[in-house]
């Protein structure tokens, strides 16, 4: 797998853009040097070896469209979320200005679509409908993230389907063009997208976790984050669906206070997961959810030594920080 | 030209998009419901007429994915230029808000995608690199149209070069995607593109004499918006080049103005169009333009009565209120 990531990591490095205009690929450049893990380029890159493809630079320009797409949705997500800070640096609109924002990742987009461009003839068409299916769902998910935020409350089915279409399509879908360029039959392209689909909820649930029980000294961020801003994760929108009359009186207190106010509103809302058992219940959907993943991996009719990679990597990122 | 014009209105009108998000969905049926002219989008299947598609709906989708990639650049110019209205109409931004400008307008983008997916397998790569390659060039256009709002004074290959880029390739892509879906040799694509390239640049030129000299009963917009706003036209870039030392405070103090504190601004600027001979030189370069693009759709290798309809809308547009 590292070797897969050196690859999608130089390549990307070695992205020839133009430089002028300065404001449309200057922006571009500097997003993509912040870096990030290249978890779902080397997932195509993963699936395409597992599915034996001859040669794995057959896979690199699809690989670099999804890297390019995730890009594209960081920086007007970013806008959209107001955000100051990505990977510790200034967000786009924050160093330039939303327009500058707004245009780059228009441009991060199309550029996603040239790499689409770049891949084997055979398989353009074929990928480009996977693309565009999940471009259009991250799309869709990141309206309702917005949607939600100023819903009063969701429910577990609405927050679920959310962070599907919102983050793991995408996983799935990066999967499954390593698969469709490596000749994979369609149920096996099936199997290899609800894997990734699986395992990407599981990896969001693992995260909207970590945010509240997290190494205070490895975590990045701060621990509570999420608590602070209401932000409905899986954890809040558990408790809120769970909570017992005796307890909505005080919750709803913890959620009207800011950190200003209740220096103990982390400890408060923390203490009401522990009581209605929060988190066993997130670990317990989690461990379903990549139940899930793994049963449609092991369905695939390729050897098993073949889909090790695939396992490793994704046990590697369920058990960080716990 | 017309029957062509019919199929393409009665096609995106009976676009279908899903329901939800609503907040998705909602601002792209209405920004599509506006209307326009879908010049674009017919002049795809013009050019797959011309050179003989066998059946012009194979290039339905193409020509729509065209329409659909205008829209996208108009609802995020209209946040990027801060616009109130469009088509006498509220922008998306402004009956909405700029999330849902910025993330309908990349959903009608991706949705511009999916049409091309819809295209015949077969020419689906080569769609795919002249539609990626055009896209980018409008977003550079884009943002050099934005960088050159705030230059102190471009230069006339600067502004020929934004327009080009900004209008022009989407004419020339449109009518090449057509071109390519009826089997067209590379030459007659080339020559193809270069025609409405060329004729692009003509008709922009058009529009901004119109804005100067246009007919108030019939322009539908305030004739010399432009000048009120010292809008970087054809005519004010020529006035800046050539202007002579003895009028030049005068330009100065005309630009330093508003329509406030000088009702004069409009004749004022006039007059000095009219003593450089502003217009004359904007139709001449018009003219050339013109007479280029038809250059080289004469050049293109098929019967000259194929080329009538095509000749007849460029004249259409090329005539209109003068």
């Amino acid at each position: 797998m590292q070797h897969l990531q050196k690859l999608i990591f130089d390549s990307i490095k070695n992205s020839q853009f133009p430089n002028q205009p300065s404001n449309l690929y200057d922006p571009i450049r500097y997003f993509l040097s912040l870096g990030g893990k290249r978890i779902r380029p080397t997932l195509t890159l993963m699936a395409a070896e597992m599915f034996g493809i001859r040669e794995i630079k057959d896979a690199l320009s699809a690989a670099k469209s999804i890297e390019y797409f995730h890009n594209f949705s960081l920086v007007h997500d970013d806008v959209m979320d107001k955000a100051p800070l990505r990977r510790g640096k200034q967000t786009v609109h924050e160093k330039w200005d939303i327009n500058v924002a707004i245009l780059s990742g228009d441009g991060l987009l199309v550029k996603g679509y040239q790499e689409l461009a770049n891949c084997p003839p055979l398989y353009i068409p074929e990928l480009l409908k996977t693309f565009n299916r999940v471009a259009m769902q991250v799309c869709e998910g990141q309206q309702l993230d917005m949607d939600y935020e100023h819903a009063d409350s969701i429910s577990m089915s609405q927050y679920l389907e959310m962070i599907k279409l919102k983050t793991s399509v995408l996983l799935g879908g990066a999967l499954q063009m390593g698969a469709i360029l490596a000749g994979a039959s369609l149920q096996d392209q099936k199997l290899i997208y609800e894997f990734g689909e699986n395992i990407g909820i599981a990896f969001q649930l693992q995260d909207d976790v970590l945010d509240a029980y997290g190494n205070p000294e490895t975590f990045g961020k701060q621990v509570g984050g999420d608590i602070l801003i209401n932000k409905k994760t899986y954890l809040l929108v558990r408790l809120l669906e769970i909570v017992e009359k005796e307890d909505k009186p005080a919750l709803d207190l913890l959620l009207a206070s800011t950190l200003a106010d209740n220096p103990n509103k982390i400890a408060g809302v923390l203490h009401l997961y522990q009581k209605y058992a929060i988190k066993s219940s997130a670990d317990e959907l989690k461990d379903s959810y990549t139940k899930q993943a793994f049963e449609r991996l092991s369905a695939i009719n390729i050897p098993n030594d073949k889909k090790e990679a695939l396992i490793t990597l994704s046990n590697q990122l369920l058990i960080r920080e716990q």
